[in-house]
C-alpha cells in the first residue's frame, strides 16, 4: 500500500509537493487542502482540493500531512494544530524561533502519538545536517557556510517595498575569495561584508528617483547596509526573461585538524546548485514524509528535526538493500 | 562520566584513535589490545597496553570498543568475536562482503544485548550517507563516486609485490573532465578508464629491468590495465621525502531532475580533501563509538551501519543545544 500525502497550502511549496510525489512510487496524493476556493483553485496534475477548514474530516485517508504554509505566520499556528490529527512535515526556517516551535509541536505530538518532523529542507535541514556530521567528526575546525548564488525572497520583498520600485530581483553570491581562502584550510575570520555581495535587479516605475532608490537599498539596515551591493536598473521584459527562475544553493565547508600535533588538515565541504529553491525544498519534505510515516508505524511519536531521523528512513529501499548497494 | 574507549588494534587507524579521542571531551581512552607483547608497545600518548587475549577481562571498564584491525582477515572475525562482550565499532571496507559481515555481527550482538555499528568511515561510511541522502532526496537521478586524489594502499602494495621493485606509492586520480561533466550536469556514461586515472611513484632494485616492471603495472588486470596509468622511476630519498603521507578523498556527486516536465536540475555534491585517510577514518570510528553508547544507554542492541544511527547520536551536544545552534 502506498503512502498517502496530503499537502495544506498550494503556493510554490505545495506545488513542488505535488510534482516531487509523481518521483516516488511508494507514495499518492490524497489532495490538496486550501484556504482559497476549491472550486477555484486549478491544480498542476488534477489532484483533489478541499477547503482547510474540512481536513479533520480526512485523518483516516492521510498516513501525513505536508505543511506548504510560510514560517512568518502560517506553519507557527498549522503545525502545532495539524499534528493533533496527523503525522506532519513542515519546512519552518526563523531559525531563531526553531527551539520555541519545536516545544509547541512536541507537546501536541506526543499526547496525540503522532509524529512531526519540523524545519526540512536545505537550510535549515541539508546544510544543517552537514554542519553537524562535520563538527562530530572534525571536532577542532570551524565550518562556513555560504549561500548562493542563489535568489533570496526576502531581500527582493524588502526592495519592492521601496517607493517608485515596481519589482526587483535579489541574488546573493558568495565572495569567491572568501570561499578560496576557507577551502584552502586558512580558517579566516570573515566579515558579514567579507563573505556575501548582494546583486540587484531593479524595475523603476515610470519617474522614479532612481539614484534615490539606489540609496535606499544600498543604506537598509540588516538587509544590505553591510553588503557590498550592487543595484541594476532593467526593464520589465528584461526581469521576466532574464530572472524568473528561484535558482539557489550554497556550500557548507569545514576545515577540522587532526593528529597528536594537529599535523594534519581535513576539508568537508558540501555544495547544493539548485535551479529551483522550492522544487528541492520540497523534494526534502517528500523524503521527510517517508521517514514520518515508518517512525509513526515503528510506535514513535513528538517532534523530531532531521537531527533526530537516521537516514535509513528516508529511503524506499530496503535496509539490506541500502547495505548491498550503498553503503 | 567519560565515555571509556578501548582500542584493539595498533596500527595506523588505532593510533589515529589513540589522536582522535584528545579531540573529545567527553571521551577518554581506557587502554589499547594488541596481538604484540604489551612490554614492548610503545604508545603515543602513554595509553596502557594489553594482550588481546586479556581483553574479555576488562568489560566492565569499557563503554566501547572500537575495532582497528584490517578487512581482509581481522574484522571478520574480531567483530563477531568481540561483539559478545563489548559495544563495537568496526571500519570493515570490504563492500561487497558487508551483507554477511553484517549478518555474522548482528547475530552475536542481538543475542548479547550489545550494539555493533560496522563499516564506519569515509567510503563506506560518509560517502555512503550522502549517496543515499542524495538519492532520497532527488530520487529522479544519477550519482558519482570519485576518489582522490590520494594513495592507494592496495595498489601501492599490488607494486611492491613485483619483481624487481623495491617500494612504490600509487595515486589515485579523477579525471578533471568527468569530473566537470558530472558537475555541469550532464550525467555522462562514464567507463573505468574515464573516470580515473592512476600515478605511480616506484624505487627500483639496482639494476632492475624498468621497462619490465612498467610494462607488468600497466598490464595488471582488476588494478591497472582498466586505467590509464603512469610510472614514474624515482630514488628510495625521494619517494620518502615527497610521498610519506597517506592522505585520499573524493567526491559523491548527484544530479537530479524536478518539476513537473523535469524542467529543473539540481546538483548535490560532497567531497572530502583529507591530509591522512586513516586518521579521519579514526575520527569517524570515534564520533560513532559516542552514537553506540548513546543507543546503547536506551537499551538499542544489533548489528547498525552509518544509515541506521540518526545523526544527534555522533554530537557530544544536547538535542536542544544542536536545534538551537546547528539547525
Amino acid at each position: 500500500m502506498k503512502i498517502r500525502i496530503g499537502i495544506a497550502g498550494y503556493g510554490n511549496l505545495g506545488r513542488g509537493v505535488e510534482c516531487a510525489i509523481l518521483k516516488n512510487d511508494d507514495m499518492e496524493l490524497y489532495g490538496i487542502f486550501s484556504r482559497r476556493n476549491p472550486a477555484e483553485l486549478k491544480t498542476l496534475t488534477g489532484a483533489k482540493v478541499f477547503h482547510i477548514d474540512e481536513i479533520s474530516k480526512h485523518k483516516d485517508g492521510i498516513d501525513v500531512l505536508i505543511l506548504c504554509g510560510g514560517s512568518a505566520t502560517d506553519l507557527p499556528v498549522q503545525t502545532p494544530a495539524l499534528a493533533k490529527d496527523f503525522n506532519v512535515i513542515d519546512s519552518f526556517d526563523t531559525h531563531a524561533s526553531i527551539p520555541q516551535h519545536f516545544a509547541n509541536v512536541d507537546a501536541v505530538a506526543k499526547a496525540a502519538g503522532t509524529v512531526a518532523i519540523i524545519s526540512v529542507g536545505w537550510d535549515p535541514g541539508m546544510f544543517s545536517l552537514n554542519r553537524l556530521y562535520a563538527e562530530a567528526l572534525l571536532p577542532d575546525g570551524k565550518d562556513y557556510t555560504f549561500w548562493g548564488k542563489g535568489v533570496s525572497q526576502g531581500h527582493s520583498d524588502a526592495i519592492r517595498r521601496i517607493e517608485g520600485v515596481k519589482d526587483a530581483r535579489q541574488y546573493t553570491i558568495p565572495v569567491p575569495a572568501a570561499l578560496a581562502a576557507v577551502r584552502n584550510g586558512q580558517n579566516p575570520e570573515l566579515s558579514t561584508r567579507e563573505k556575501h555581495t548582494r546583486e540587484c535587479f531593479v524595475v523603476a516605475e515610470a519617474g522614479a528617483d532612481m539614484a534615490k532608490i539606489e540609496n535606499e537599498i544600498k543604506t537598509m539596515p540588516n538587509y544590505f547596509a553591510d553588503y557590498d551591493t550592487t543595484v541594476h536598473f532593467i526593464t520589465e521584459e528584461e526581469l521576466k526573461r532574464e530572472h524568473n527562475g528561484i535558482p539557489h544553493g550554497g556550500f557548507v565547508i569545514r576545515c577540522g585538524k587532526t593528529g597528536l600535533h594537529d599535523e594534519h588538515t581535513h576539508i568537508i565541504e558540501y555544495s547544493l546548485k539548485l535551479d529551483s529553491n522550492p522544487e528541492f525544498t520540497s523534494s526534502a519534505l517528500v523524503a521527510y514524509a517517508r521517514a514520518a510515516h515508518k517512525m509513526s508505524r515503528e510506535g514513535q511519536s513528538g517532534c523530531k528535526t532531521v537531527f533526530d531521523v537516521a537516514p535509513a528512513y528516508l529511503s524506499p529501499k530496503a535496509p539490506e538493500e541500502l547495505r548491498g548497494r550503498l553503503l
